[in-house]
């Protein structure tokens, strides 16, 4: 079954590759201002860059799975689509906190806000399972029927 | 089979929200005690809120990794109700560090030794499967039959 | 079936075995230089092991999605082969960072290698899967058959 989920498979990989590219970043950055391992401090072009790559990467884990909960338990279509979103705000973010620290907003709420729809996606394909496998309903059904739509 | 892993999925999806408020929490305090990004440095009770977020993120993917494993390859019950505990442990952790350093630790010990259950699980559980796909034997049959159980 | 992914199983059973020891190496670091949280800076002997754990710690998510990627859409067993070596690698990282800067170089340009293994392994396998699921092409037949090979 897992071998199905392509789609997902296919966000993933461009997460990695997209982590990777940040990565690259910081340690072309840390060339060019000389900021040598383990300090992390140094000019702000630096600390910026660090502090994106940072940022992108702590949220990293909590993207993957909630791209693959929300995948396996609602919707791999609609997962892989936001997740593409994603990565797409991540990559704005990214360039953008490079420039400045105002240019780090807009794609923030913006790949914040996708990753909400991604979490609201999971919590209702759960909710929807938890229904379906302890209490037999199917609740989709139910409040479809509920509303006279079939 | 995936979408059977309700509790799991349940867990998971709690463990996201709980990642969610810690982040919030971050961003208000920066407001609150004017720390603009990307400095992290601050007044002391900037810096553990920081640190407690910091320190919780850097335990999630960890924290997930050993929560599916332990639920795929040994018990699914008994997994989500580590889960539980440890995302429990977690919140009074942070809510603790950013009372005073020292509010952290009772927390944490906690949340170590769920992990530390969490990963003794994991170990098993990947033993027991290795035995029955490679071996072809039943280990805990064999170790119950041996010890007379049955 | 994946219950059956003992070997992903097992690799990632060590590589949060590996996670814990690291961090048990900072807490042990923390108390022989007297650096109290939440402070992260003090003596180079401290900011090495700390930036080390660090380090491992965020490639640790990027590492155990790409394993998993890899296994369950390319081979169980290279992928978790190269998580072995990728682990093996970061043991030399943490060590070899440890003793001086110069000594992390190494190990890290060695592990970096092998996660770019995964990674390729990781495309290989959901290219493959898109193709068999959404073109129903069996892409490795395909090739092989057109060079001649069966």
């Amino acid at each position: 079954m897992l071998e199905d989920a392509v789609g997902l498979g296919a966000v993933t990989v461009l997460g990695i590759l997209e982590q990777a590219y940040f990565s690259l970043q910081v340690i072309y950055a840390r060339r060019k201002y000389s900021v040598s391992p383990p300090t992390t401090a140094g000019p702000p072009e630096f600390e910026r860059i660090f502090r994106a790559q940072a940022n992108c990467s702590e949220y990293f884990p909590i993207f993957i799975t909630v791209l693959w909960t929300a995948g396996v338990f609602f919707s791999q279509g609609l997962s892989s689509i936001c997740g593409l979103l994603y990565l797409y705000g991540r990559l704005c973010y990214f360039w953008g906190y490079s420039e400045s620290p105002q240019g780090r907003l807009a794609p923030l709420y913006f790949s914040a806000k996708v990753l909400w729809v991604l979490i609201g996606f999971a919590a209702a394909g759960v909710l929807l399972s938890f229904c379906r496998v302890y209490l037999n309903v199917d609740l989709v059904e139910t409040i479809c029927s509920g509303l006279g739509l079939f």
